[in-house]
């Protein structure tokens, strides 16, 4: 078969950050699929189609690559930031596993890109510089109880962590039940970094002390990180640098 | 002051997961800094002096990269993949921190890369398309009791898990101690990906059940992936697909 796919990370947003390997991808696609505001990133050009389409249907779109690919396209899936972290990879392999067989013969490749968290991080400091968890606080596909034990458990295993989707119009009140579980449980003044639309004219970043943050402060467009208890805060304008350190005393 | 510090991030190893943005920074620099096999991949020019350095030796490298930046210099600081994951950018921090006053007025940049586990999980599938954790497993600058914490924590809380300097010849039974807990902790066959050299002609990725997983699978270059107790498999050649699905039932 010709047809391929490869799942595509766009990183952030600012096309310095966009490896040259998915920038040699997008240019010999035939079709890029997408999200609509990712797919608005690519450029039309000739012999190119675009499919935009909305958030929450990633399995149909997953299958509309996987479809197109098995009759000869050559199908970009883009995802803003790394497809393989909350993004579309984890989408398309099981729409390939649960689909026809023949999809599995198809040449299907994931071309990382710079998540969102990495980017954030990189803004401000080096607050992920030493052992982290990344947690997505959406709902939508698993229990709040399990998204509640996680953050209990990165508490108490004492890592930086870095939050995607904290918060929607959709789902406004879990971003501030985990605000509130983590002041408690931390019981420190320790930075937390909100981190909007990295790297575009949009870009937003602050540092509160966790005593002090909002669930107001994030949006859907937000990456939140949050610092271990040994993180440290530089003070100086235009903003602080945070950085977690390498070492941990015993 | 004219001079700078850009903190950059190679990606895993291939040209064409170096960003437009660090390869602009490498560029315009006077002087890079980086571990010896970091500093080997930048082609000399005129007007570019190399600074390779030992390892073990970042609190050094990075005083003597913000001491020519106050001179003046254009200093690029190379880690590979990310700076600010396991890399230099914390200990420039650190550096900054407790260096003198007139550091904090040079202008410092970190230039995100892709960093190891993101390269790693896009070539074996989506692995860490959940939440994960990022552990380090040197014990060269935290007790091994904080680690085998983390792992305890990771597991109960079934993340993925991204292991970071896994076991060099100096260290070469913490990884074995580190397997032996997370067998008799999962209790399960989930899939562990040793991922060496991504990207590099020297490549190499196996996915082996956790039962089977050997502590001499991992030297220094490899990045060790661990999935969550929902990872999935899909058998095929040359090799298999991982990848840990979006939704988990309640």
């Amino acid at each position: 078969m010709t047809g391929w796919v490869k799942i595509a990370g766009l990183g952030p947003g600012s096309d310095d950050l966009v490896t040259p390997q998915v920038s040699d991808a997008l240019a010999a696609a035939s079709d890029v699929i997408g999200y609509i505001p990712y797919v608005a990133r690519i450029a039309p050009r000739a012999g190119l189609t675009l499919h935009p389409s909305d958030n929450r249907v990633e399995l149909d779109r997953a299958r509309h690559a996987l479809s197109l690919a098995a009759r000869g396209h050559k199908v970009a899936v883009v995802s803003s930031g790394d497809p393989g972290v909350f993004a579309m990879a984890s989408a398309l392999f099981e729409a390939l596993e649960y689909g026809p067989a023949i999809w599995r013969d198809l040449d299907i490749e994931v071309l990382p890109g710079i998540t969102a968290m990495l980017a954030a991080a990189a803004r401000i400091g080096a607050p992920l510089g030493h052992d982290f968890c990344a947690i997505n606080l959406s709902d939508n596909l698993k229990p709040w109880a399990l998204i509640e034990k996680r953050l209990r458990l990165a508490v108490e295993g004492d890592f930086a962590m870095a939050f995607y989707n904290p918060r929607s119009k959709s789902r406004p009140e879990g971003f501030a039940r985990a605000l509130y579980l983590l002041q408690k449980a931390c019981g420190d003044a320790r930075p937390v970094i909100f981190a909007r639309a990295v790297s575009t004219p949009a870009e937003e970043i602050r540092v509160i002390p966790l005593n002090d943050a909002l669930p107001e402060m994030a949006d859907m467009r937000t990456v939140v990180i949050v610092g271990a208890s040994n993180t440290r805060v530089i003070e100086g304008a235009p903003r602080p640098i945070v950085y977690t350190p390498r070492s941990v005393l015993p």
